[in-house]
This record gives C-alpha cells, structure tokens and sequence, in this order.
C-alpha cells in the first residue's frame, strides 16, 4: 500500500514552523508496513490543494492531509475535498451540537465562523476528534481515500491512532516489514559496523544507523514471511554480538535507564555541571517520579564556585585550572556530599567558541564518584563537527550523552572506556 | 519568482528525520522577497526524483534540491539532474583534486566511492563548498533552474547565502516585501491582537501570530513599493503601541536580553530550580559569554534540599509545603547568597502528570529576589494544553520563559504582572 502526505499551510512554506506531522506519520506508518512515497507540503490555496490531492492519487492508493481543518477563513481542507469529490459541504447537525457543548464547557463564546468545523463533504466519513475541536475526515474519491486531519500534533496524532491506522493496516493486510531501534553506547561507534557485518548479511534484513550526533540508534527492519518472528531472532543476534553496549530500544533514553537502575537499588544521583549549565539535571528530570532517584544539582559556572560550593581543592583549582580530570572527580565527590546522594556526576570542559584555561574547544571531562569515594574519570574524544555556529550547542549535548552513559556504566560494573583494539584506534583516527 | 523545494532522502519520508531544511529554506527565501509554492519530499529512487524535478518546473521558475549529494550508492541526484538534462556525468579534475587533498588532511584514506562527488552533469555550474566535501550545482533546464546542494545543513546554508540566495534575488528584481519579527512579554497574548488592529488595517500590512507554546511572536510583512521603507514605520507604530512588551525581534531570544541588562550593569543572576531541573540554567548558559552575568545555580529537587542548601525556613516549608509563593521568593533570595550574585532566579510548581503537595497541575510561583532583599512573586496562569503525553515538558518549557520574562521586568522595573483589564480579563478567561 502506497501513502502519500500533503501537509496543508503557509506557515510550513514560510518556514515559521518545521513539519513534525509528517516526520511523525511517516515513523508511524513505516511501523505498520505501510510505505509513505512522497511527502508534499502546499499553502492555504484551494486549487492547489485540489491538485495536489488529484496528482496524488494518481501515484498513491490513499494520501493522509493534515492542516486546514480549523474555523478560519484560511482553513480550505474541507472545502477542497468537497470540490475533489464534486459534492457541497453539508452542515452535520451532530457535529454542531457537540462543537457548542464544547465551547459552552469551557466558557467561551462561539465564533460564528467556528461553525465551519462542523461541515462535512457530504458522504464523507466522519472521524471523531476526542482531542480538539475539528474533526477528521474520510473522503473517497475515484483515484483512492483521503483521510483529513487536524493540523494540531496531539489531535492529529490520537485520530491516526484510534482510527486511521488500523485501517490502513486492515487494508494493506498483514505488515510486510517488522523495525526494532536499538540504542547503544556511543563508545562503539565505529565498532558496530564492523561487529554487525554477519546480521547485515542476513536475507532481508537491513540495518540503518540513524543519524543523530549524539546518540547511537540501530534500526533493525526485516522483510517477507513471519517478519515480526524473525526479527526477534535477529535482534537477540545484534544483542549477542553487541552485548552491554545496548542501554535499550526504541523510547528508552538513557535518562530512563539511569534511573531504572538507581531505583532498582534504592539509590540516587546528584549532578554537579559548568558547561553544560543545567542540561543534565534537565534530562534526569524530564520522567515523571524522577525525584525518586534525582537528588538535585549544582551549576558551578564559575571556577571559583567549584572550590566554594563543592569543595574542589583551591590548589587543584590554581595549578590546572577548571578543566582537568581531577577537577571533575573533586565535583563528582563533593556534589555527592553536599546535596546528598549515593553517586556524584559532575562535568567540566570547554564548549566554545573560545578555548579555557588553555585547554581547545572540545576537550571535556565527566566524573562519577560512588560510595567508597570510587572516582571514575573519562575524556570523551568529542567529533568536532564542520565549525558552525551550532558548535558550543552540539558540544554541551554529546557531553549530556557521555555523562550518562558514563553513568550507566559505573551502575552495572563495566568498563567506563571500551578498551577494545577497534576503539582505541577510533579515539585515535578522530584525534 | 517562484521557488519549490525538493528534498531527497528516504530517511525523511520514514520519520527518522524532520525536514529542518526546508524550514529553514523557506524562511531564508521568504525573507528574500521569494515565494516558496510547494515543498515535496522524495525518497532515494532515480526516476521519482527526476519526475520530481520535471513536474516542478512546470509550476515553478526555480527548484531547491537538497540531499542525495553524497558518496554513497543512494547519492541519486547528479545522476536524477543529468538524466533530466539529457547529458552525462563527467568527473571534473579540479573537484577531484580538492577531494583528495580534503580527505588526506584530515588523515583518512578516500574510498573509491567517494570520487562520485567529482562528478558533475556535463555543462552544470558548480557551486563551492567551503564547509563540506561534495559541491553544489546549478542546472539549467527547459523548465527553469535547478539548484541542487548538499543535505548537511550547515554545508546546505553556507551555499546558500554565499551564492544562491544572490543569484535568486537578483533574477527576483528587488524585494517585494519586506518582513520583521517582534517578539513580546507573553503577558500580552491577548492584549495584543486589539491594540494591533489599527496596524491590521494598514494596506499591504499583514501581521502573523507564530505559533509557539511559550513565546508571543509578532511577524510583521509589508508588501509593496517601497516594502523596507513602510516597514520601519509600521514597526515603529507596533512598538510604540505594545511598550515594554516588546523585548526584541528576530533572533533576540529572552536569555540574550537578560544578559544584556545584566552585563550593562555588571550586575549577575543565580537561579534556583526544582520542576524545571535545570533548564533555566542551560538557557542562560547557550550563549558564549555568559559567564559574566550568570553566576551559576542549584537544582533543589527535593524539598528538604530547600532549605539545607538554599536556607528557606524549615516552618514555611511544612506548613505550605515546596509550592508556594513565598517558597519561590525564600528559594530566590536564597541562591542569590549561596551562589553569589546580585539576583536569584527561583522557581517551585507542579509540571505533573501527578499533583504535589495538594496543587494542582500547572500551578507554578516564579520568584526574583535582588539588592536590598527586594522579592518579586508572581503565578503564570499556564494555559493546560490538550491532555497529552507532552504537557510535563510543555509546563516545564513555559515556566522557563515566564522566568526569564519576570526577571527582564524587573531588571526593568516593569510591573511584574500587567494589570491592564484586558490580562486581568484573559487570567479569569484561563481559569
């Protein structure tokens, strides 16, 4: 079954806003085995969306818009698909009743042009928004179905799931295809390739490293008879050969992890961050009931604040300044002891544009002090990406990443640097 | 001047990848006085993308390739762009040479792969890369030009601005309008739409509101002779009309302006944060320089840790628990001691999915405390979005931006809360 998008409005022409919808239906529907072909975006015009949704159909069997379906005089998805299937627009009693409670419970008054909402093509299909206020839209035409969904994320995203999707597969028949994304540490960048090399040689199988500059995911996708059985062969296959380097799959980010295996022991981490200002503690609380392993953190922008707050040695401080390996294992152990925490992760570096303390742009080190006073200490080699102003934000990210995969490793007992002949020459070839 | 964009690359129609160039294009070009029609995404197929290019300059004067310009077998599109131009790929020596200097400065050995970046479609300009490996190309055919440039987005923008944005323009004739974005004190979301009508009304003025869940941006298009000159003047109205609401335009973000205030003083800031995690931290730490006027902060999750590290009194805690406003000024006052600065920054709310301490969800106290001890208390009523999966993070990410607002007003010595009718009308409206 071929799909295509037509994503409806001025403001993705214009660049105000970057198309989330289709990245979105396009990750949804390639995990249901259903093929996005082609993905358009056309401005607030009737005649162009009236043939853009023609010239569609003539490639696809059905197109999914997304966008027009709100009260404004700028909203013309209904109005186009009514003129596609040569029909008027009919006032649904139903809709109106539903779409006056609506804005009665929250208090406001109705906007008479709010009432477009409840015009529908007539024969269209209905489907219910529990979302929001427009509801979406199932038109048949000659060349195929279009299915018309709200512009917002949420709303469009609920209707797709509850309605449209289990069409689609319904139609498309079993999925031809079955995806699994691994996630692993970043230390083995360059060794995956190599170690994967016989599951790449698999019969239908297909590996795709995602591209992210921090993060490492494998997209496993396996295609033909029994995909889904024989992918969960070949992903145990990847686990084998990869072994501690997966953290998890699909949603499972590292700050997920991290915290599942404090909690798992009843233990908890505090941060303790210069360079990268606050992003860390920001990743470890982004979970609900974070608090259960999160103590809290320090910003220690400024390098005399590390001696203050923390308690890194003064002399320490003047003979190296603030980016050096014991910097970081002296923050790592004393935001452990002063917020109180069973682990201190701490960082400390250089992100840019701007060298420090005599150390280049890039150079960064994380700390994680555990009980005992254990200190483990890495410097991540940060691939310094084609200088551009994105530079500094990229590098305070890749330090996020390391931290807490730095973290992890300390919590289950493995190496913090993988010592492998492949790695060191990767550190190596990147220096 | 009529422009589509295509973008090439299975990887975008898939998900894995929001199509971020095109967004960005379309702004650039926008701002050119260009008219972006259509904006289509293809995968890595040699035909789709050379009926891709044909049916677009049927429509358009011009096509924007991004992607498919690598070294790889996927890499489609000099061979899509000289298969629609009838003429072969030729390996151009000089591009070759640079390649391979390239490729050993950086120490690596030059896959044979990789010689298909020399290649260019007999007759093609070819545009210089100044940031990457593969160059661009200008093609010209029947239908119109085509730019073809690279996916990398920095290579893509570099290109861009130095030699196609140029070209269009001056094909273009001068622009016919010009545009500028104001962004506004949140505080003002309602107000603003009626003090601007008179501005609505203005002839070939048209005012857009941007879509964002934080930030209030105003962007104001002039079309006409004489666009930049009417421009100027219709800003300078819209300012004059909104005041202090308007803290900046373009790419002024809040952090900047704060860090302008502070540093015109030589005056710092401190922040103190428990539902935000660290967040408000990272934001005042994005820009190079801000050492001078952050001091650094603490991320007080728990609340016991409220008082041990920043001192808020033990009573007030357990009779009111950590949400509450006179803790968000007690948190404030505190950090700005500890850490050491001239004011603290502090925040305490519920970001949910659960309530905390009897409040509900999106209840959130902003507090800055500066010299002379003064405090300045306020609750944002945040609007509670669609119930969805995304609302702790929305929470999280508004309450960073009402932060960084207050602490602007009062640098400014603004009312911390407008108390115009029509926001006390608009706080009842929220409720």
């Amino acid at each position: 079954m071929r799909v295509e998008l037509l994503t409806v409005g001025d403001e993705l022409l214009l660049g105000d806003t970057v198309n989330g919808n289709a990245a979105w239906l396009g990750r949804r529907l390639a995990d249901h085995g259903v093929d996005v072909t082609r993905s358009v975006v056309v401005g607030d015009e009737l005649d162009v969306i009236v043939a853009a949704v023609a010239s569609a159909l003539e490639r696809a069997d059905a197109v999914i818009t997304t966008g027009g379906l709100g009260p404004t005089s700028d909203d013309l998805t209904r109005d186009a698909l009514a003129a596609a299937a040569g029909v008027p627009l009919v006032r649904d009693p139903e809709l109106e009743r539903r779409l006056r409670e609506r804005v009665a419970r929250a208090g406001r008054e109705l906007q008479p042009m709010a009432l477009r909402m409840a015009d529908v093509p007539k024969g269209a299909g209905v489907l219910a928004n529990s979302a929001g206020s427009a509801p979406g839209l199932r038109v048949q035409l000659p060349g195929g179905v279009v299915y018309a969904l709200p512009g917002v994320p949420h709303e469009m995203r609920t209707i797709m799931d509850e309605v449209v999707l289990p069409e689609l597969a319904r139609a498309a028949g079993l999925p031809a295809v079955a995806r699994r994304t691994l996630r692993t540490d970043r230390v083995w960048e360059s060794v995956v390739a190599t170690k994967l090399a016989e599951v790449e040689a698999m019969e239908g199988v297909r590996l795709a490293y995602l591209p992210d500059p921090a993060e490492v995911k494998i997209r496993i996708t396996v295609a033909g008879p029994d995909a889904a059985g024989r992918l969960e062969g070949v992903e145990a296959r990847v686990r084998e050969l990869l072994g501690s380097a997966v953290y998890g799959a699909e949603e499972d980010t590292l700050d997920r992890v991290v915290h599942r295996l404090l909690a798992a022991r009843g233990e908890t981490v505090a941060t303790a961050e210069s360079l990268t200002g606050g992003l860390i503690g920001a990743e470890l609380t982004a979970m609900p009931g974070s608090s259960a392993t999160y103590a809290g953190g320090m910003v220690t922008y400024a390098t005399e604040a590390k001696h203050r707050l923390l308690g890194v040695p003064a002399d320490l401080l003047a003979e190296h300044g603030a980016v050096h390996p014991d910097v970081a294992g002296a923050m790592a152990a004393g935001v452990r002891d002063t917020v109180g925490a069973t682990y201190g992760l701490a960082v400390t570096g250089v992100a840019g544009p701007v060298t420090q303390d005599g150390q280049p742009v890039g150079t960064v080190y994380i700390g994680v002090a555990g009980p005992g006073d254990s200190r483990t200490v890495v410097s991540p080699k940060l691939p310094v990406p084609g200088a551009g102003p994105e530079l500094r934000a990229v590098i305070r990210r890749m330090t996020v990443v390391h931290a807490l995969e730095l973290l992890r490793r300390v919590l289950l007992g493995l190496d913090a640097e993988d010592e492998s002949e492949e790695a060191q020459a990767d550190r190596e070839d990147r220096d």
